[in-house]
């Protein structure tokens, strides 16, 4: 078979043409998930590294870069071209990790940290960002150019794409929905304001919701209120309403008709081709989207008059933002200033 | 002197290479401005033709064809490049005016209107995104890539600027900003929803929040109370001001604070490096800035901070679209469809 065979500029042989493969690197607070994919977005190998076992930044780097090392010798057939990392709270204009205080990190520059020590570029993203380029490169915003890619899960997260390109605005912070405000500001937000977003739809502002609940009537609910805080899972919350809990229902109703009404006021800013809607909390099903398209149809400008979809992710939970950090290169390059 | 010339494909002589112009046309309720800018942005002339004094749209067509084509006669050393439409409620992505109703006419597409009789390429985009661009090539958005102008006049109006270009969305309806929602819900829009912002925050808003006053206090005041509803004008509430008139005050004092939170609210959305405001309103001064300031700061987002500017417009308040629909082209030639 014949192989073509490229030479430096130097003349000097570099043997055949290899396909090329990109890492894509998606940092939670348990572990660390690792996915090599080709060019054709199939993922060729899938490791975790856990996040947690490390008793500084050093080690969980040291340990990553071992793997990836190992990893990259037995995929030697193929030329990796650059390493995407996503991170919670992770900048693209700098590629730091500016609050990483849920990792027991200081402020870490990750593309210095990693660079230093890989041949190839790296670049940076926060996890609803590396999703919604997950989304856009394999799932159903393939053919959108302007979409909002919610992540609803221990927080509220979102990657805007405008005009086929991720919002990143002046400093990254772009499209930080969760710290955008309801009118009831009761709650208190981890970011120190009052009245969030995030305080109400995410798997902790359910939670909240359901307290609030049993607060206001004052007496148990069968199936949830002999749970603590912590029990309280958005899982078993689920469940309860699956089981016909009112009070369950009547949580999902409320964070169904708070995030259906905030999406109006972006679709009234962005005029967006559709919301797409990822993350565990989805998993509640229609117990959240009907109240969330009741709402939103309610409370949407007049003039945007066809239809705006809001639908579920087409990319499997586990692989947007591994398969997302693999693009950023491509979405990002012109914008990144690091 | 030297003439340099060209030639077309056919080797025809076409005469010296010309300076260019472009046209940019502002369509208001009362007058229709037009501008023959050449490309250092001078405006060579700036007519004006009257908006209502033709029965239906074909007079103030062939009124405002008959002016262009006159003083193109007479700008005959230039070549014209392209002609930019700014009017409210027209729309980039098709050229139409979708609700022209204040101009009394039917739906028109002013690209076809205007582009049949015109041998250039012709550009609509409404009132506010034309102020943006008017700001982004002359005024204080010059070395900005990510801002919003906001028009405080008779309703609230706003360009966005994302990555260097206008943000328009799916159907151009991108930027409405006038109509996202505030928490009180009490005063129906011109658009037919409840809690529009711009029920506050624009000159109508403002005259509804001193007729509220006057209700709530149930006492004259001393400068507003024997105006009614249509000679109660923002000059006049903004005189009452200076003259120390405590509703006057607070009419705005509760139009900028309910202004400067929802900036705070964009602001966590969009991530802009200015907001900059324009438009009749803005003649207030600090009696309208100081609480836009004051609210916009308290509500910002903690991680946005480094402080983000908001200015009054550089750009004279008559030239600014006339000079912005003038620049179109050059913005939205890559999203427009038409």
């Amino acid at each position: 078979m014949y192989s073509p065979s490229i030479r430096n500029a130097d003349s000097s042989p570099v043997g055949p043409v290899k396909e090329t493969l990109a890492i894509g690197m998606d940092i939670g607070g348990t572990n660390c998930d690792i996915g090599f994919v080709n060019q054709h977005g199939a993922c060729l190998r899938h490791i975790s590294v856990s996040t947690q076992s490390h008793a500084c930044f050093e080690g969980f780097r040291d340990a990553t870069l071992a793997a990836i090392r190992e990893h990259l010798q037995q995929l030697a057939g193929y030329r990796c071209v650059g390493m995407g990392i996503a991170a919670p709270g992770a900048n693209s204009r700098n590629g730091r990790v500016t609050d990483p205080s849920n990792l027991g990190w200081p402020d870490i520059c990750l593309t210095d940290a990693f660079g230093r020590f890989l041949p190839f570029p790296i670049y940076v993203t926060n996890d609803a960002n590396a999703a919604a380029l997950g989304e856009k490169k394999y799932g159903f915003a393939k053919d959108l150019n302007n979409f909002v890619l919610l992540t609803l899960g221990t927080g509220l997260g979102a990657g805007i794409f405008v005009d086929g390109k991720l919002l990143l605005g002046r400093s990254g912070f772009g499209g930080e929905l969760g710290h955008t405000r309801i009118s009831d500001e009761t709650r208190l937000c981890g970011c120190g304001q009052m009245g969030c977003l995030e305080t109400y739809v995410s798997a902790t502002g359910l939670r909240r919701t359901v307290m609030e609940l049993i607060a206001k009537y004052g007496k148990s609910s069968g199936a949830l209120s002999h749970l603590d805080f912590h029990q309280l899972t958005a899982e078993r919350v689920g469940q309860a309403a699956a089981d016909g809990d009112i009070l369950a229902l009547e949580a999902f109703e409320i964070t169904g008709s708070v995030l259906g009404k905030k999406m109006a006021d972006w679709a009234t800013v962005l005029d967006p081709e559709a919301f797409i809607l990822f993350g565990g909390l989805t998993r509640a099903g229609e117990f959240l989207l009907d109240p969330i398209q009741r709402s939103f149809q309610q409370a949407l400008s007049n003039f945007l008059r066809d239809p705006i979809p809001v639908v579920l992710s087409a990319v499997p939970h586990g692989e947007a933002a591994v398969l997302g950090a693999c693009h950023i290169s491509e979405f990002l390059h012109q914008t990144q200033e690091v």
